[in-house]
């Protein structure tokens, strides 16, 4: 019998004394402290580490309400969800995620490998620092965790109970609300438009019902396209990054749908990265070299994609049709089209929608940011309306670089 | 206790016994015989009547293998599928699926409605019996099944709900290997081509690498594309038929599919009872008259369920951004774009495939086999390469047409 037979939620005492009888990673005499160290909306995150050691460990705790208020009920089956995409991934993306070391369903936890000599990406990239692995890294992390999920690889029973294990309909209608409808209707008024763009965003998003179908075939192609695992939430922010090493955490938002959602966050927000020193690099130098890193990373995720897509493809191709000439560079394009649509949704969410990136919100010239914002939407329209037209690095960055053409620097 | 609350296989006067303690149908009086009436491939089928009244009910037992052969092993679970989605296409369609009593999750059982005085459809079109109304009748059924199960409908946390709990595996992945696969390249052996066809088969399906590559595409639409609640196996075997009254069975096949996959169906094995009906009927007024009104159902059914889409949609539309005009009917665009691919594949299929339909195999004539193989062959590769042009009624049977032109009668 043990106490931590019966779920409650731990304080970090108890966490460290958990970690002790639960897990093999420290020695005898280990002299652990443990502190929470996340301040998210709904998990408990603590580090428990050895004084005596360098050893460390993360525990993950899912409280049966969100941690920053109790009148958010959550299904306790997202930590589940994260622990078993996490040991997948990292099955299918070696290196490119933590280790899991235990995932608990009697206290909700998932233990995993601390990463605390890593940054967020996004902190880092506000501090304008550059990350030459970044587009190699990511782009494999994406290919092998995307196409290898998919009908085109994985023999189509086991895709199919993988698909129901990974159902995910609280997660998924978040995306479907702020991704997917309200940027381009304010349907619940939520959304948090820079004052002095009120009207211009009206007018370009709002009342622009050529958008608004797109949006919609988007948006049905969410709903029902169950073509690869995703890991859902592919922003800067679910990325710990160091110069040598990337690391993808968070899949909670993870289920089986159309790859170019992951793909089309991280192009989004490497223009948010863009765009904020465009915007807040003073020093013209300082600002060419880290917005020149930036273009040759959007280039570079989507050909180092697209040239691994097609090479592993070759490699693990298993379904017979899906090997007649032509239909990898057809499947290829569809994935390609809905990186450009999705790249324009997450561009316009997150300047206009209610969960905003520091990226635009920290840029303190309003003027800049008005500008910055600007960019973002015009090119997101590009993004959507266009998106058939997106195969190359050199055709996403190009439609940034005539968004800024279009709002010169005063 | 009971005998019936451990699973065993029924004998007949066991299904009589078991129906008088668990239904509540018959009169204490009633003197109820049984009969096991199927000839099916893979459940058991009773049918218990009373002697005394006119009262009776069809029985169908899942057995823990194939009625054919105990060396394929199936989930029972298809018992639960089939009594589920045919109470729910009850509620859905009134009056056009039978009347469930009872789904016993012990015994395997679904009792329901008998329909003893209805014939199966194939069987009455191969004696080209005409019926006026079941253009009518097979429209609203798909149109209230397959739209009213769409995320433009459902609420999406419940369609997702729905959509886990219809994933169908084994039975989806016949249809993968019958219909999407095996009819184009013979990849397990299993074609059955009639002989004087083989050379002409060989070049026009399996040496056409363009066909290859559209049926491909076809295949991942239906591996991935969670659209709607598919009937799954809507041919006229499936269909239970008077001049008066339609009903669908069968739906052990059903799982979230592209809505287009029953339309074709459908479509495609009117084509064949068309071609039945061509080949076999001596007295020229009477083909006229029975192929006339194949022709005319084809086309009805493909207008009508056009016309009730578009009414049901705007009756039942809750998806905003599906209300954005021009939704609708780029959303209808798609669905026959698929039902034109699947009136191919299942015209192919049907034809050189494993399972085969009597309207084309009891054609006694061998020139006149051929020449109805051949025309249903044709319009197979139209309708599966053109896919996107197909928008009327009149539309689809001009394929037919056309390929009956190209193959003129000696």
């Amino acid at each position: 019998m043990s106490k931590f037979d019966t779920y409650f939620l731990m304080k970090p005492a108890e966490v460290a004394e958990y970690v002790k009888e639960k897990l093999d990673i420290f020695d005898n005499g280990a002299a652990l402290e443990c502190k929470e160290i996340g301040d998210g909306n709904i998990n408990y995150i603590f580090k428990v580490w050895d004084k005596n050691s360098d050893k460390s460990v993360i525990v993950k705790q899912a409280g049966p309400t969100a941690r920053i208020s109790e009148d958010f009920v959550l299904s306790t089956d997202r930590t589940r969800i994260e622990a078993e995409i996490l040991q997948m991934e990292y099955d299918l993306a070696p290196g490119l995620v933590p280790v899991v070391y235990k995932y608990d369903d009697v206290m909700n936890t998932c233990s995993m490998e601390d990463l605390s000599d890593h940054t967020i990406m996004r902190t880092a990239l506000l501090k304008h620092e550059t990350f030459p692995l970044f587009a190699d890294h990511i782009s494999t992390f994406m290919v092998n965790t995307l196409l290898l999920t998919t009908d085109v690889v994985l023999e189509h029973k086991q895709k199919k109970a993988m698909v129901k294990s990974f159902i995910n309909p609280e997660l998924c209608e978040i995306t479907e609300d702020l991704v997917y409808t309200e940027p381009f209707n304010d349907y619940n008024g939520r959304n948090l438009v820079f004052p002095p763009n009120l009207e211009w965003v009206t007018k370009e998003l709002y009342n622009d019902p050529d958008l608004l179908l797109e949006v919609g075939k988007l948006k049905f192609e969410f709903l029902t396209n169950a073509q690869a695992l995703l890991h859902g939430d592919l922003h800067t922010g679910s990325i710990f990054i160091t110069q040598e090493s990337t690391k993808v955490i968070d899949p909670e938002f993870a289920f089986f749908g159309p790859m170019g959602y992951d793909i089309g966050n991280v192009i989004a927000n490497l223009i948010f990265a863009w765009a904020n020193g465009d915007a807040e690099i003073k020093d013209l130098g300082e600002r060419e070299a880290y917005c020149s890193w930036v273009e040759k990373t959007i280039v570079e995720v989507i050909d180092l994609f697209n040239e691994k897509f097609s090479v592993a493809w070759d490699q693990h191709v298993t379904e017979i049709l899906a090997k007649q000439p032509g239909f990898k560079e057809w499947y290829l394009g569809t994935v390609l089209r809905d990186t450009a649509g999705v790249t324009g949704l997450e561009l316009s969410r997150r300047t206009v929608g209610l969960a905003q990136v520091k990226d635009l919100t920290t840029i303190a010239d309003e003027k800049a940011r008005l500008r910055a914002e600007r960019i973002c939407l015009t090119a997101a329209k590009k993004f959507i309306k266009n998106r058939e037209t997106y195969q190359t690095g050199s055709d996403f960055l190009q439609t940034l670089k005539d968004a800024v053409t279009a709002f010169p620097r005063d």
